[in-house]
């Protein structure tokens, strides 16, 4: 049986195309319906040909759905019910997840690549479904729940971990969140999630900053001060906030050098750097830099099924600021525009709509 | 008044000089009566002539004695208490001291160079006294509580910022710090105070590297795997002892690119790198390695006020295990034997008598 599916043929060129439907390969596989695909930012790397990967494989890594089809293996779910997938597999077995570090599963395996087939197409094969999947909240938007497959989860992550770091320094107390600064660099739609989570938690001053005007409105509107790179002086308005100290924390999700050393020099002495963008280049510091200004630092990818539940949580506390998140909802077949609307920067977020 | 001073000459030249004796200049200020002074591993960067200064002040940030005279702004002691300084000179006035991040002290001033003469001597001026002294404990060993002025709480901090990293990490509370690998990377003093807090706290695996056979076996008598570098192949030690993950954490005591870059290698994804070392070059991984490894990195100095209580009580239990580890103690007039001892590793710890 075939089915549509969303293929990377190349840089710029991806296109719906008749696809062999998924079928169990393991016993703790799960075959999902899916009802909306989400196109995610980090699929851009790709799509625009920086990184370096073979083609044919179907895209995405954001998928909900119902469940089809079970392996003799799981246990957790059956066929009918309504999930959400996370961006990777997660065996929930090996050493690493059973810790909780399920970023680092030895098994763990993205979709949308040449290893595993995404879900941006009708059916997907979800390799561990009952760590992989996750059971749908009745009260929760459904095309919000997209957000949960990963960006909301990095988002919360990355703020959390700036919180729980600034948390753990303040021996005296003093400082509450409240009469915290932390400056979100990098506001596409992960930097919109890390702004939410820390407007929840309580953090009193939160900087955004970003090129892009219409990402900064949103910012905005979630309670974020916006600085636009080239127009206003992050530096010194960062510094203006803190009598000169510079901010307890930095969340930086561009992942480029220059956005890395901005945040560390934003940063006040024995701040905290969550940085989750993904670099290529070197360190723009020294470690007498990191020394003189006794930094903390975190980096790297969310473990998306740890965070899950705390993160949901604060989903649904914040859904009604999120309604205008969503900007574009296309059909399947229409998967190219998204792309080129969102790699354009004309869409805040597109999704997919695959079935009802 | 003259008194006997230990005045830096420049590199390789230090002499026990007659020196005015040090007088009250603010209301904070109080004069110490010197019974012991240590001298530090830090202060050989000066010794050696790579950390450049000018020259003529006494050394020494190390020093425990009697209160002899307080200005009219100190509360907390009066002449005749006994006393330990702290190696830098705290205000606890400020925005840093008040949240307990006194290694940021903006009136921080660090005994022992061009701004702040030490206490190499048999008096010293301590600014802050009430912020920058602490009282004496009646059941250390007094020459012990010398090591209360840097070393221990550094190596303590540097144990503890690792070991607290990693709780906050295990979600699912399966590692617990019996199963932990850590390495201590330099054991020099500071790294044996680091191997004993390691211990002290439950740590159950602790790797001691170092290229100084003595060191290592004063390291393997407190209970650590002790691994000499250039014969032991220290990667494949710490890969065997944790199933080809690496270790839970690395703390850094050596302050130079290869030993951080070591210390990157060593680590297991999701790690915790504590560094310590006082580094001068880059760093020795990119913006990549960090994001692919999940890295969580602590670099600087320690706040000692903070860290005091706890570093104490550590030191307390755990005093009969350091009962060899002050290996020469000598008069004031031989500081220089001293420091050429120290300089040289024919001595761990070099602690002068100054007076009873």
């Amino acid at each position: 049986m075939s089915m549509k599916a969303v293929v990377f043929r190349g840089p710029f060129d991806i296109a719906v195309e008749d696809h062999p439907r998924p079928k169990i390969l393991d016993p703790t596989d799960a075959i999902v319906r899916v009802r909306y695909a989400g196109i995610c930012g980090s699929e851009l790397h790709m799509y625009r040909g920086h990184q370096k990967t073979g083609t044919r494989h179907i895209m995405g890594h954001e998928f909900v759905g119902v469940v089809e089809e079970v392996g003799s293996d799981v246990s957790l779910f059956s066929s009918g019910d309504e999930v959400v997938s996370i961006f990777s597999a997660v065996c929930m077995k090996c050493w690493f997840c059973r810790r909780g570090l399920t970023n680092r599963c030895v098994q763990g395996t993205a979709f949308g690549t040449q290893l595993l087939d995404g879900g941006q197409a009708e059916y997907a094969r979800v390799p561990f479904a009952d760590g992989t999947l996750q059971p749908v909240p009745s009260d929760l938007d459904r095309r919000l729940l997209i957000m949960m497959c990963d960006i909301f989860p990095t988002g919360y992550y990355a703020a959390s971990q700036a919180i729980q770091s600034l948390k753990t320094q303040s021996e005296s107390r003093l400082t509450t969140l409240k009469e915290s600064v932390v400056v979100c660099l990098g506001c596409g739609p992960v930097g919109i999630c890390a702004i939410v989570t820390a407007r929840s938690k309580g953090v009193g001053t939160i900087f955004a900053i970003d090129g892009v005007v219409d990402r900064l409105k949103e910012a905005e509107n979630l309670g974020a001060i916006p600085l636009l790179l080239g127009r206003d002086d992050v530096k010194a308005r960062v510094l203006a906030a803190t009598e000169n100290r510079g901010a307890d924390a930095v969340i930086e999700l561009v992942g480029n050098t220059s956005a890395l050393q901005s945040a560390f020099e934003l940063l006040r002495p024995c701040g905290v750097l969550s940085s989750i963008g993904f670099h290529q280049g070197s360190l723009p510091f020294t470690g007498l830099d990191c020394y003189l200004k006794n930094i903390n630092a975190h980096f790297g990818r969310v473990p998306v099924r740890t965070v899950f539940h705390d993160a949901l949580q604060c989903l649904r506390e914040n859904q009604a600021q999120l309604k205008d998140y969503i900007t574009h909802e296309l059909p399947l077949s229409e998967a190219a525009v998204g792309y080129h609307l969102f790699e354009q920067r004309k869409a805040r977020k597109v999704i997919l709509r695959v079935s009802e």
